[in-house]
């Protein structure tokens, strides 16, 4: 069979009937631009505009979906030239590496990865054929070669791609070099900071102590002290606004709140500081800031995202040799029920605050947080995340979440991605489920077209812009 | 699009002859009587077949599906005109509330809500528009002068409504006034009552003593002993009989039972009227008092519902200012296998004891519950429950319990519900819903027509009848 | 309607373009040969291809999925002669308990069982009529007639339902007596056994010490120490190997695994041989010996298979009268994040150990088997086991897996299944299932239509193979 490489109804419903409808919610958003308010992008390529280097270092070597899965069938990550953190040797052949990904390409039939691949290789550079090991080559020479041209700079691509908007996100102790340089250019509220404290908020990185001497220095506030580290806390928000930043991130491994009396919370921050904490009081400090973080969001309005429920670095050699964020992040049964109940018994029925809810264990979808968020008013979910963030993830979604919090205590897409080349690619893939989605309530008698158009418009762009506190369109 | 206020295909698939065979199905039962065993009306409309009030009084303000969702949203409940614990001041204009519905409908799109309230508009009202702010004085006009005729005084929509019998919801110190002023009427045997008695068996209810002084009055029998207790409920047991009981139900926040010998019951049972318990203890009053019920049921030979998971009142502001059932009741993950264990030990073999099982932890659906009930003679399985009273939450559990429990495992349909105008639209929903399921094994080749035709009419009839205990039709 | 008895396109999707897709997928693999690699089919019968008994010895009595539904409603297991413990009496008039089944077999609508009992009949037997009262005893005459015929005794069996390799699974204290048999047949090779260690692995099992010794005599170790209880296993295992195993077995409550220091081994190994342990003890040893396992895999090469989360014997009254295997096991909630960690920390990055996992507990697919098998070499996921053995189950598996684990990091289909009659069926549906699911991705525009062809090959075959480390075809 002649399959096309991108099918134009790729994701719709195979009902003749839901494929029309789904076709035409589709058709009225499809060109609309792209609001990525939540990822991972490098600010430095759009500060420096550099051109990308070949297409291994590009696509493939920092992307954890690829090498995870190459990891998983026996291939080591050396020879896929991952930086090891000892600086060691890795393989430097990108063309080699390029190859093992063509052999075992496979691998990734059926799985968002290739929705996402082939979407780059077709609609991002125009390649014809299909990728394999005998286009391998081709496809290499073809990808880098393009990479070197003005229209694949990263600011051209921003245009092409039609992002009107992306949030990169930077830790509370970055200085946020890149931001600085893009005030006053044409990236200057295009592309906007985030702000995630994670490294000065959880007592169990290795770098806890270093970070907050750091944030000490950058703010001449005292971190020593509970409320020197509160006003520090302050201060880097108030920076972090000026570069445009409307959110904050909070990626914990569970979704614990707690809401301590100032005398416990000093005696437990003297603690962690002197690097003296047991895991259940780690775990309970980083409770506790949640809540602190609730507090200053009320203060600044900022929009609060909460990512709960990663186990981080589960492989610990892998974790030694690479470092973090090396594919071996594993969700885990996460309770928001009892999690949030501290913070949502002090700030819960605020309706200046928003919280943004995401999470990788689906069982919550249905039983806690469409429950949740349809009661609370500070409460919103965020769009499926991670290993979910697929076109059965997203079906789950809507189907879970739907009926009990409706769509309008969503917050729309986030791409959540450091692949800046799949972003457009990730959007689509939203788009089309949604399309698909509405499709066949309105073809089962459940939502009338008319609404349907209007959801489309508003899962695309509305609720975006509201939930992230952006400038309407 | 001029779409059909209700489709008359609504929730059928979109599939041509999946939706052919589910229409044949559905014709089948559609217009088979409505039988209730479980819910939450109330007796005193059946009893003294008042008016009911206006529009927003009726639809609106009791129906915390709705109003949480608007609150969700950042309505104050007292913009809404719910009711104060303190009898503080609440809107009172029911127009201008009915307003405020109109203009967040959009907020119920894709909602079971949505579905019930457009079938009430426009079935038991004969509204021919769509509900918006245009025609929200129409319909609230028109609803309002609708509710002041004969046709719509609570026994004609009963007959309207093809009500076979409707089972309301008591506590255990009710002394039934309405029940008893039915007696001897023509409402007798098809308004019954349903013995609930959590008012004695929490031993955390604010009202827990007071209610065993009010259930000693009531019985005569000494409830500051054990013994006495248990005698007193037996003694409701029987009263709530005599007024057609056939059931009883048990709201718990988890699904643990216990079965303890005497003397730690006696023990216990002194703390708890003591008010000297810690939540364990609580919890393990709760968890025996299931096993008491359930032995009170083999003595009697009521069918005991068990609704277990629903965390109650988690805003506690909402809770001090409007009180129960106010929207703040979330599922929590619930856990059958351990919970159930000390019961199943004690009686679990019993065929002549019946156990209605309801959960709002769907995770549960194929691991634990359809196991169990796919086992032991005692139980049986509720139909999908709150949240889950929707056309994906029914999809799930029949795709989830059907393949280890069958379908002769469970109870049939129950609306619970205490908005009686919508119980028509819930019934055509499990209706639809069941029609539709039954219609895709059929296209699939899974089931005969002539099994899925016979399988319709004891979904919607006999199992209830049978799980219920009541009259064959 | 006159539906057929089997429709030739049962399973697949009722939309004209999948199913189309679907029969052209399913063509290409339906006639392949089916690979067995784990069951619990009795070996002896291959070793002494006696005939097999009547309908209902054969049929009815040794299967759990159908007496563990009629007792759900009521029947005694007595009644349908499943033997006693205490050799008390049963029912022995086959044609009686024949009669019970199909008086009752409308409770099997919708599941798995009908749809294998029906192949069975339809396609096993040659019946050509709905199996029911009116039919029963020309299907108990017409079955128990066949049986006494050369063409279904069980080699001719295997024959006929084209079975290349069939494992049987056996304990460690075992003397392979009916393997043994086989040895230098054309039984050899093709029908090979499985090491299951739990009768020595698991202290909580009645027979354990007795197991020790039974252990110390076949192998002359010394299983009064640790070092020597190890080397029984390994010796065992060396047995085993003999007779064509290629894999082990472990079905342990939860999942587990423990990484002790020897002395603490050794210590917590005397306790266990001295009954003297407690339930977390006891848990903790069978955790160790998963990890002690795993490195006896690497050793010598035999891949290990851990079926995770069984809550065995939950009715102590039925396990008292008649046993194991009685349905009455549940599955629980499991947790494989934390359960594995000690284990993965030890071996996880070892490419030459295969673990396949398999759970009861659905919630796990998306949330950690998947992500654990997308990222360590030594993980692949067995197929949907027991009670998701099953249409839906299937269905729910590949769409919660895929996405993150791909196809590649799965095992193929396993039947696990005692009941040999009904092993075709069980592939068929596997077949059938996995047709439709890569249908629905093609007419998605999610998969190319030769990725697809080359895909159902892999899960059909290469796939197996591979994951047992079987000869390929």
């Amino acid at each position: 069979m002649n399959d096309p490489l991108l099918d134009p109804d790729r994701l719709f419903s195979a009902n003749p009937r839901e494929r029309e409808i789904a076709r035409t919610l589709y058709a009225g958003i499809r060109a609309l631009p792209i609001i990525s308010p939540h990822g991972h992008t490098d600010p430095s390529w759009f500060a420096n505009n550099d051109y990308f280097p070949d297409a291994t270092k590009l696509l493939l070597i920092p992307d954890h979906y690829l090498f995870r899965m190459l990891y998983s069938q026996g291939i080591e990550l050396e020879e896929l030239g991952v930086p090891r953190v000892d600086g060691g040797a890795v393989e430097t052949d990108m063309r080699k590496i390029w190859h093992i990904l063509a052999d075992h390409y496979h691998l990734f039939r059926g799985t968002p990865s290739s929705l996402w691949m082939d979407h780059v290789f077709h609609e991002v550079f125009g390649l014809e054929q299909a990728f394999s090991p005998d286009t391998a080559d081709e496809f290499f020479d073809q990808i880098s070669a393009s990479l070197q041209t003005e229209a694949y700079r990263p600011r051209a691509l921003l245009d092409r791609f039609n992002i009107e908007l992306i949030a990169t996100t930077e830790g509370a102790v970055d200085d946020l070099p890149h931001h600085r340089a893009m005030a006053g250019t044409a990236m200057s509220g295009r592309v906007i900071t985030t702000f995630r404290p994670d490294d000065v908020v959880d007592p169990e990185r290795e770098d806890f102590s270093e970070n907050l001497v750091l944030l000490a220095d950058l703010t001449g506030e005292d971190t020593e002290t509970w409320a020197g580290y509160l006003d520090a806390l302050r201060a880097r928000r108030a920076v972090f606004r000026e570069f445009g930043a409307t959110a904050t991130d909070h990626g914990h491994p569970t979704a614990a709140t707690a809401d301590l009396d100032r005398a416990a919370c000093e005696q437990l921050f003297a603690r962690c500081r002197a690097g003296d904490v047991t895991a259940e009081e780690a775990e309970l400090f980083r409770a506790q800031m949640l809540t602190e973080m609730a507090g200053m969001s009320l203060e600044d309005g900022m929009v609060m995202q909460i990512h709960a429920g990663a186990r981080r670095n589960v492989n610990p050699e892998v974790f030694r040799k690479f470092g973090r964020d090396k594919g071996a992040d594993i969700p885990s049964p996460t309770n928001f029920i009892d999690g949030l109940a501290a913070l949502l018994h002090r700030y819960g029925n605020e309706s200046a605050l928003e919280i943004i809810l995401f999470t990788l264990d689906e069982t919550t979808y249905a039983r806690e947080l469409a429950p949740l968020a349809g009661h609370f008013p500070c409460l919103r979910l965020g769009p499926p995340w991670w290993f979910h963030d697929s076109p059965e993830g997203m079906l789950r979604y809507r189907q879970q979440v739907t009926e009990t919090a409706g769509f309008y205590n969503t917050a729309g897409f986030n791409d959540d991605t450091r692949a800046f080349l799949s972003i457009p690619a990730r959007h689509d893939v939203a788009r089309r489920m949604d399309a698909r989605f509405l499709a066949s309530l309105v073809a089962e008698g459940r939502l009338r077209m008319g609404d349907a158009e209007a959801l489309i418009q508003d899962l695309t762009g509305n609720l975006v812009r509201q939930a992230y506190r952006l400038s309407p369109a």
